[in-house]
């Protein structure tokens, strides 16, 4: 006879084999996916996402989670796995169906309705169908958890164990050293095109891309490269983890920060232990933590010093026409331009933050009914005069930018700044222990930052709580301090006069 | 209330939606999976294949096909639809779990058997576990209709309506008239290299086979070209069919042939009736109508004396230095030259009705107990000297050549000699109906023969048995005497001193 925790495995396995063929359908669906298959697409994933609901509901499922509950011989990492499994299936055996047909329905039909608004340029299009994706929210929080805070609920699908309270109290300390430094930065904000002679042809980037990865450490027999309208990684297996990445024909770095960016993910997946697959403990911790690894390489690695002196050769070799006498120094300076204004995703990493604490304030306001969707475009381009002082020139550069809350994605936001606190964090960390990072970055050497994250991070899984991940990979609390001072350190000396 | 057929419908499709999935899992499978990825995609589709039956067996299924069955409102067609699904049903309901799991576990061990025992070039390797293949299919047959002959019983999988006893007597018949074609053309076989004076660069044949693939009609927004080694034709939906296809350099004969015969299965699945999609009405007919509509296309447009015309300056122009002086002519010699040997995948097409004739033959008896795998090289080998006057020079051009027996697929063979028979007589309907037929492929029009085929066969499904569709399609009972005149004329033809 198996114990219960053998049990559990196997009963987790199955379900995440539904959520990996649905993970493979979704990855088709951007890549893949002929015009007219999109319709049939749809409700294919729609039958697995209900199959995967009525498995974690089932009753069977249930009984093991208790039995493996009460088995005294499981380690502390089994415990854990055992008690995230059991929230995760409470919550899910709280929800009736018909609430997750309606939630599934209108996030779909939202996102249309955004199309539709992005068009016509106008947010009054969108608003009528958010103002009930937000209703629906409300009701999906209070039916999991009716004592707590709406919003905590929905963060806690993408960064467990946090609050609201707690990331507002967090983000007021970090505004202030945000808003200065954009202050002292502005003067420097620079929209232009980028420095290079010729166009990097398509074919080309291509194939740089592809040994771009190799040298960095991404392990093609156990994941792939394609090219999509947006990037993303999906991970379908430990043994099957796929980057989409874009080409801009005018500027390589269009396609390469947003590639190193999924690679980063794409790592963290390829780190999870087999053994595991299924559990908790081979789950990401958090998004805070996900986006982390993304942002790690490709703030701190691609777009370093050290990695513009090891790409200039690789650059010139691939792309003599393009690069013309373009030289490290430029290049780090384009990777790192300062870019104030009122789109986040053109946006430098210093006003990149406060971005994304007007998105956290505005809709924890929504889902918590201090603020009405009818008000919000006002408070939105306010609070952009406030923090950002830029006013958005329309909708569509505006409230209607970002996709998130249409598709239903709403607590989402805050993960990106976490994120990158997160890696300033670590990778803090790794330069002291490391003294010779430079050098390996500029000798293509990354073997060493990715074991040390993989020991660090990626084998965890879902073992401690994000924070006390970060503790034990970094020896102190996790706290704003690093990305503060890296963000001043960097980018005072990069406009500072030569 | 919705009707007991509304209810069966939505009940199949969301059982069509798992296979669909899963279909396109194996797809990726072949076409993109990351080599380590294979380990977790084999579970992923054993998950859904098992979830699949459990929704096929499950009482509320049963139930509806049972309400639906007794509905007085329903069309002939609809009729139809739920006797064929009931007998589906209840032969699902009838395997236990068990045999099912030891089958899909033994279907793959003897497959990667079969992979080394090629590698060792002897059959003795794979023969162990092609014997329990044989008892579990035994065991299969007699657990689903005991009082049945085996062999009928796995036939009817593939070849619905038909028995092992009546395409025995039907290759009785075409066995002489097929040996003695062959032994006239046996002079003429001909295994040298195509005629061409350069490569076809695998770049430009993408494109040409892209482009090929419009003006025959096959629709790209709801299907697309993927390149592998072995060509297939995959649909998740009637608006996402996938063929693959594979390229050689030396001669593109050598894609382009498989590329129009999975094609013609496309063009099959294309041409389902959307509204009926689930249920039987919008499934194929048989294998052998399927491999009907791929044969046609490939051996009686693609290798006709028309359509070398047509290709002619669409080679030239794409292929300047491989068709160096090479005209139709010689393109329509070369496309039917004659080959005469052991190995099935190198025949031509008048001695493959040969080779297919010894694989029935020795899976009927084998099944029957009326032979013993110990004993089946010897069989084989016999049988190709007795049928096709050659001797196979190894196992890896003898017995071991085809997949099929050791995947576990044993009564698949008769269909494609009776997909030939069919083509023959569809074809020959056709041109009769049509006399304008060879100005029509000279010009590059093939959308009348497309929208015959869509009319007669594709619409149909599953409504009718192959027997009465191949009746209403062509006025005339199935006879193989189409096959055997089509091939004489052809053939004999194109021997004669000129």
């Amino acid at each position: 006879m198996n114990s219960a925790w053998d049990r559990l495995v196997e009963q987790l396995r199955v379900l995440r084999n539904i959520s990996s063929a649905n993970e493979l359908l979704g990855w088709d669906q951007h890549c893949y996916l002929p015009r007219r298959g999109a319709g049939p697409r749809a409700e294919q994933m729609a039958t697995l996402a209900a199959i995967y609901h009525e498995k974690k509901v089932d009753d069977s499922l249930w009984e093991t989670i208790e039995a493996a509950a009460s088995d005294s011989a499981l380690t502390a990492e089994q415990g854990r796995a055992v008690e995230e499994t059991r929230k995760a299936v409470e919550r899910a055996r709280r929800l009736p169906t018909d609430l997750i047909r309606r939630l599934t329905q209108k996030e779909s039909d939202s996102y249309a309705q955004w199309i539709e608004a992005r068009t016509a340029n106008d947010f009054n299009v969108a608003a009528p169908l958010l103002e009930e994706i937000v209703k629906l929210k409300q009701e999906f929080a209070a039916t999991l958890e009716p004592s707590l805070p709406a919003y905590d609920v929905l963060l806690d699908q993408y960064e467990p164990d946090a609050t609201g309270a707690e990331i507002a109290t967090l983000f007021e300390e970090v505004r202030p050293a945000l808003s200065d430094l954009t202050e002292k930065l502005r003067p420097f904000s620079d929209h232009s095109q980028g420095p290079f002679c010729a166009p990097f042809p398509s074919a080309e980037q291509n194939l740089f891309f592809l040994s771009l990865s190799e040298r960095l450490g991404f392990d093609l027999d156990r994941g792939r490269l394609d090219l999509t309208v947006h990037p993303f990684c999906s991970s379908p297996s430990i043994d099957d983890v796929r980057l989409t990445y874009r080409i801009d024909e005018a500027d390589i770095f269009i396609g390469l920060n947003p590639l190193i960016h999924e690679m980063g993910h794409g790592f963290y997946e390829q780190g999870l232990v087999r053994e595991q697959w299924g559990t908790p403990l081979a789950e990401a911790c958090s998004l805070g933590i996900h986006e982390s690894q993304s942002l790690l390489w490709e703030k701190h690695v691609l777009q370093s010093r050290a990695f513009a002196e090891y790409l200039e050769p690789l650059l010139i070799q691939r792309f003599p026409d393009a690069m013309g006498g373009v030289q490290a120094d430029t290049l780090y300076r384009h990777a790192n331009r300062i870019r104030i204004g009122s789109v986040r995703l053109e946006s430098d990493e210093v006003s990149y933050g406060l971005h994304i604490i007007i998105r956290f304030e505005l809709e924890r306001d929504l889902v918590e009914g201090r603020i009405q969707v009818k008000d919000l475009r006002d408070a939105w381009n306010e609070k952009y005069r406030e923090y950002l002082g830029v006013t958005p020139d329309s909708d569509l550069r505006g409230i209607l930018q970002d996709v998130h809350w249409y598709a239903g994605l709403i607590g989402y936001f805050p993960t990106y700044l976490l994120g990158a606190m997160n890696a300033a964090q670590l990778f803090e960390t790794w330069t002291e222990r490391n003294p010779k990072f430079e050098h390996e970055i500029l000798s293509g050497q990354f073997g060493n930052l990715l074991e040390w994250l993989r020991q660090s991070i990626h084998v965890h899984g879902k073992s401690y709580p994000a924070r006390e991940l970060m503790k034990r990979a970094t020896g102190v609390e996790p706290s704003p301090r690093f990305l503060i001072s890296y963000l001043g350190e960097k980018y005072l000396t990069l406009v500072a006069p030569k």
